[in-house]
């Protein structure tokens, strides 16, 4: 890890309140390595060997389920942790993880993880954290799911994504890694016809404008009166 | 806690691997509450000042929404944690913990979990792998709602509750403890009218009894496969 700029790091909140000492000690047991855009990062049911910091790129957990269906569970941006299966008790994946770009992560042994966790107590508290807002995204999702019309669910995933990946550019707001509307449908548990209707008709509407796997949001505000259900109905 | 009888809790999924000792004194910085049927236990976005095991009687954890909505997030059984907001660093209760029935509980305070948690990293490791089962059961919950018809859900959230509570009686395996229509409206994502539909639909069947606050499952297998989706659609 002697390549690697420890201030790039020092400034994620996983590692919010250690030492510069502990940071090295903490980071020089980790590996890095690249995931090549549309690689596997880590495969449901497979043993869960390592856990992961992405440091740069866009990766997207999907579950499978056992009919064949498959849901994007979330995207992870980079300073976010992946792959924890350890920490929760687990010793397999979940989900799958796969490379939305490509991406450069750091990567450590699961077995180290008590042994960090008990010298690192800001380590896992901040870990834990992460954790709990995952799953507090879990039931907001079930939540929206319970209470909203799709056009509502559809401008939430895209309003969510712009605030996590959003990069600025003359037209708007872009999503800044490859989306396909199929992503979109298995986000917010619809079709991919009703995507396509909903984005044409919003692009129509000036709201957002759309390409292949290319999303912006011209017009935020006016997605957010959608997405809280205040929109006049067209 | 001099009353209360130590081989009751040692059996706990969330004590296992922990020496009596340890348990003594884990347990001995609790107290002890009754909580009516229909009370609060604790209360959404209100300071999370204590965490609680339930011993005796049900929970259910619901969610407000912004503009009214309540959803069920989850039913919480004998020998679980509740309340653990500190463990994933927030300060205040996400939802609302209402008893379904007459409860008794321990209580901590929270401001102990991060010295609980250095000293017994057995107890810390359980209530994680608790939150990871949580956040399981939540994906699993989108997942369900993203890919599952009505009829699917509603088989599914019955089946769950009958394993989590079943009380075999006469008549089938029975969800132990008051639970009505608009409640498993809520945990699946559907309306009162649907959820009476199926259920009658499913009585006339023979598959469920059902009457005020009280279900019962009779034919489990045919449930699940109501469930899975494999059920011939009568």
């Amino acid at each position: 890890m002697g390549s690697l700029d420890r201030s790039l790091i020092a400034g994620l909140s996983v590692f919010e309140g250690l030492a510069a000492t502990d940071l090295d000690r903490i980071v020089g047991q980790a590996r890095s390595l690249r995931i090549a855009k549309d690689q596997p990062v880590f495969e449901q049911e497979q043993e869960a060997h390592s856990f992961f910091l992405l440091l740069d790129g866009h990766v997207r957990v999907v579950k499978s389920t056992p009919d064949g269906h498959e849901v994007t569970v979330r995207y992870i941006s980079p300073g976010e942790l992946m792959g924890i299966a350890h920490a929760l008790g687990r010793t397999t994946y979940p989900a799958n993880a796969i490379a939305a770009v490509d991406c450069v992560a750091l990567a450590w042994p699961s077995h180290l993880w008590p042994t960090l966790a008990a010298n690192f107590p800001s380590f896992s508290a901040n870990t834990y954290k992460t954790v709990g807002s995952r799953l507090q995204d879990a039931h907001t999702r079930v939540i929206e799911m319970s209470t909203e019309q799709v056009d509502q669910r559809v401008a939430h995933a895209l309003l969510k994504l712009v605030k996590q990946t959003g990069k600025k550019t003359e037209e708007g707001i872009l999503i800044d890694f490859p989306i396909s509307r199929q992503d979109i449908a298995e986000m917010t548990g619809t079709t991919l016809h009703t995507v396509s209707r909903l984005l044409s008709a919003w692009e129509d509407q000036g709201l957002v404008k759309s390409g292949r796997q290319k999303v912006t949001v011209v017009e935020p505000h006016r997605l957010l009166l959608i997405a809280e259900g205040r929109a006049e109905k067209s």
